[in-house]
């Protein structure tokens, strides 16, 4: 019986994982991508301490720090089900490993949203992808397209420059929700061609992507010849399985959490991009933040002295 | 005119100034302490992705981040004063320059909370600390005694007992409120001596610290026989400043905020230790993640477009 199940190997798992282990707490991490949201972070920039960064050595450098204490046990898998069981909780693996646990925390992060337009699927995987940072260094000379508006569209535009031939940088907006030291970056590449105020209307191909349709002609033509669209129009929280235990989500789908991280239901706590705090943004900095919160709730919540609330050093 | 003023030159100040200068807002960032409450951490340890770091070489880093930006503009100095002047903020330093924002974040911490008993002033840097992990190493060979339960009293006990004859931790209850890791560390060396269930009556000396008096008897005598006393019995919160502006505190007297980190008072927002975020749980990672959000919000205050809730990439 393991003291706390954490759900999730992003940076608010992690997180959890290392706050937990020095409050000795025997500690369950599991998840089936390591890393999780930070995989896609071509340049981080804004972890605070290095200036320089790609996510997944960052990534790396949390899932070290997490392993290096003999009080985590670290797994890589699915998780298909978690139920309570009594006054406990019970996750079942995709190998059909069952984990229990007296609490839990979902670190579950989110999951790339979709255009559900005509080709989507068919073409994903062919040249439809949804990380532009991740998969950009494929499409060397290339032409491809980014669609979105966002930072991660933006800076995946600004990766994908520098290898691609030619990037559409496609947003239905005039103006970029991205940070501006993107903006700025794509501003400055000569191959990157702004589509504006217009929006995919079918990606075509044959066998692989061939291009995409457009809602409106851009300079004349309504079609996009390319090798690759990267879709960077967000993300959705991953609340499926804190459903499953009846976690109350909010009006956008996020799960609702207390200033402690814990959920509506006692013993399971939520930290990270699939919880309504931190105003919702979605960072290392914040998730990271989430899971040290939730941990030292975990803590509290298992020691029969409760911590008084104030900073007591 | 800057667009941001930041107060405080701790970790949650440096991450608010990272961000900033990534969404091109002209920052001004000062300070009287540079690296805030950081400076007390000799061992980190949670700050995920650097497994050992001290507190100081961490905070140097974040410095650094900040200063890589040619946007953020950096003063170590006292800030006296602040006022609403129009539309925008006024803050007067101890010499006498006056900066002006439009908008401002408090990111300046908490203080040291103090015994209040005979002989504490008196011997205040005549023995009397506030830092146990920042002063034990002057007391090579000495005895000294740490007060208080929390975190940086029991990690300041182990870290005084690597170089110190005897510790005496002094706490006033029998259960400790540190992370078991620290309390485990203690534990472990034999040259550290519980004090519990006692306080501090008084401290005495003669131009030096001599010892200190119990409010009851410690095998058979009531007072220790010491060179140095090293109080940490928890922080209150840094608010005086944003007393002037006005804004409103919690019945804790931490700065209320809202999910932005927005203060009471528009344009005014508040991240780290003095405000009532992250369940007022006082870390590196919590005010790293209010930082950011904190930025997010005086980037979103000056956009004409407001940003959408949600995650969007």
């Amino acid at each position: 019986m393991y003291d706390v199940l954490i759900v999730g190997l992003g940076a608010a798992g992690y997180t959890a994982a290392i706050y937990a282990a020095r409050y000795k707490l025997k500690t369950f991490i599991v998840g089936f991508e390591d890393g999780g949201m930070g995989l896609t972070a071509a340049e981080v920039g804004n972890w605070p301490g290095d200036i320089d960064i790609k996510g997944p050595d960052l990534m790396e450098r949390f899932k070290k720090h997490a392993m290096s204490f003999e009080e985590v046990t670290h797994k890589i898998g699915r998780v298909e089900k978690i139920a309570k069981k009594g006054d406990h909780f019970a996750i079942t693996l995709q190998s059909g490993d069952v984990v229990e646990g007296k609490t839990v925390i979902f670190a579950t992060g989110s999951k790339k949203r979709h255009l559900g337009v005509k080709g989507e699927a068919e073409f994903s995987g062919k040249g439809v992808t949804y990380c532009a940072t991740c998969d950009a260094f494929f499409y060397k000379n290339k032409d491809v397209a980014v669609i979105g508006g966002g930072d991660s569209a933006v800076e995946g535009a600004a990766i994908a420059a520098q290898v691609a031939r030619k990037v559409y940088l496609v947003h239905r907006r005039k103006e970029f929700r991205a940070e501006p030291y993107w903006v700025d970056r794509v501003k400055a590449r000569d191959n990157v061609i702004f589509v504006l105020e217009n929006q995919v209307q079918e990606i075509f191909g044959e066998g692989k992507v061939k291009g995409l349709k457009l809602a409106k002609p851009f300079e004349g033509n309504d079609t996009l010849t390319l090798d690759g669209v990267f879709i960077e129009i967000g993300s959705d929280p991953s609340v499926d399985l804190s459903n499953q235990l009846g976690c109350v989500t909010d009006e956008k789908g996020f799960v609702t959490v207390k200033p402690t991280q814990e959920t509506s239901v006692p013993g399971v706590f939520a930290a990270g991009d699939n919880t309504n705090a931190s105003n919702y943004f979605a960072q290392f900095t914040t998730a990271a933040g989430e899971g040290a919160v939730a941990a030292n709730g975990v803590f509290n919540y298992l020691s029969t002295v409760k911590v008084e609330g104030g900073y007591m050093g």
